[in-house]
């Protein structure tokens, strides 16, 4: 069993963290909420500290599950920073969606301090960290990695390392993309099918069972037929990181039309004050196409 | 066991045919260009007639898969069509992709004759069809569809009987707009994965176990990474249906930003002689940005 600090107790990280202390490693914890801390402690036991660094005093692993690139930068390598705590040979590992450039910023910072940096970003919503079952996409070196993989186990079914510094995220981008193009043919082929009259209970069951079936046909179509969003992925999150994701692609050239296209949609619901609706709401804005 | 009629024998109804003889049925075939079906009964058996009225006269079903709207007019109101020979009692089972327009007219023009008419699109491919695992999405009466389901098991998988005539069209139709924009969503992830130099291999291997997967993205993947499009589901037949749902949406209000747009990716695919290449090379437009 290891000794972790565990920095970001979000939607996310509040059961991520529950699962490491149940599965015996030694936690302490950090939120910029103390609140918010002190309520995990009363909940789960372990212990908390007044900054990321003092969290980070004597642990063998960070978890950071914190809100943006700037937020991490300042847990990782700010004044008050886990840096200025951690000894040789502790990972950090990352579970934030950042862009891939944070990644490949800070790695270098913890290296020089014989700091291991792992980018870990997860899908599986907060459902799957409340059952420990996330996957989670990693970008670092094998050694780091390898250490990290059996304590992130405590919150998570399938880890994986992609590549060098950033791979996870960019993994993770690839990820949001795929989903983005998914929702936006489920939402249309949904408005056209209720526009045109059909039982879409029927026609959902029937083409579910082939080339047009998507997880997100298979866990969202329903909800998305009867309007219901107060759940799951919420468009602010889709928000930050298609911005993260359009941002990358100004970088490496990959042309993403329909990403950017989805991107001012979700940019429309925002404005019509759906922040924390499900992605899935995506198809509020075929129902009122003049916002088109 | 049933006396039918097999009107189109081109890459679905060849197998298709095939499966009806080798359930026992009695099975007449006619194809526009004779040799194909002199083959057919070479191959399988059965009989062959010169003209659609031919294969209909003392049919209890006729099977119709052409290439479109007019054709499917032609094999069945034509001056040589099934209507001319087909008893009371039979049934006109449609599997052609059409508009749902000419299955609303055809119903009525078939039930004054007292002749059924099931509008029947399938998906699954030319693979689905060889095995005989096909999904039929069905339009039409429920005594029509009772009758026509137990022959149309020869060679599907599942069988929905929707709503009235034209359902079934307009099930394909939402089939068809979920398909383009996940394949559009995959395209880009893919397309944005490979020029940030990650292993798609990989990427695919972890995003494909939650909420960005797809049946594209377990089936078509791997062969976009490599560029290869020579199977599935033709560029040209993925037009002609988007054709199809794109003239409905003007009639039932339906705004479908992205699937137009798509439609003019797959134009684009066409000039570039891609006609016969898989839908998935919807990719190779993302390749060559310039055209977009």
């Amino acid at each position: 069993m290891a000794t972790v600090a565990f920095i970001g107790l979000g939607n996310m990280g509040y059961p991520m963290a529950g699962h490491l202390l149940r599965a015996g490693h030694a936690v302490t914890v950090y939120n910029r909420t103390a609140a918010k801390a002190e309520r995990w402690v009363r909940e789960h036991g372990g212990a908390r500290a007044e900054s990321p660094a003092a969290a980070a005093a004597g642990a063998e692993f960070v978890f950071t599950c914190v809100g943006n690139d700037d937020d991490l930068r300042e847990v990782v390598s700010g004044p008050r920073g886990v840096l200025t705590a951690l000894a040789a040979g502790s990972v950090v590992v990352d579970h934030t969606t950042t862009s891939a450039s944070v990644a490949r910023e800070l790695a270098p910072l913890c290296a020089a301090r014989g700091v291991g940096f792992v980018d870990a970003p997860v899908s599986g919503g907060q459902a799957g960290a409340q059952n420990g079952v996330l996957t989670v996409m990693c970008g670092g070196e094998h050694e780091h990695f390898s250490r990290a993989e059996p304590v992130i186990a405590a919150f998570a079914r399938s880890i994986v390392l992609i590549g060098p510094s950033g791979a996870g995220q960019l993994t993770k981008m690839v990820n949001q993309v795929c989903i983005a193009g998914v929702l936006q043919g489920l939402a249309e082929g949904l408005v056209f099918g209720q526009r045109a009259g059909l039982d879409m209970e029927k026609v959902i069951a029937v083409i579910s069972k082939g080339a047009a079936q998507s997880w997100q046909m298979d866990n969202r179509a329903a909800t998305m037929c009867r309007g219901e969003y107060d759940f799951g992925f919420a468009v602010d999150w889709m928000r930050k990181d298609l911005g993260i994701v359009l941002d990358e692609s100004r970088r490496n050239g990959a042309p993403l039309p329909v990403t950017t296209l989805i991107d001012g949609y979700y940019a429309e619901l925002q404005r019509q004050g759906r922040n924390r609706a499900d992605t899935s709401s995506l198809v509020e804005i075929l129902r009122a196409p003049s916002k088109l």
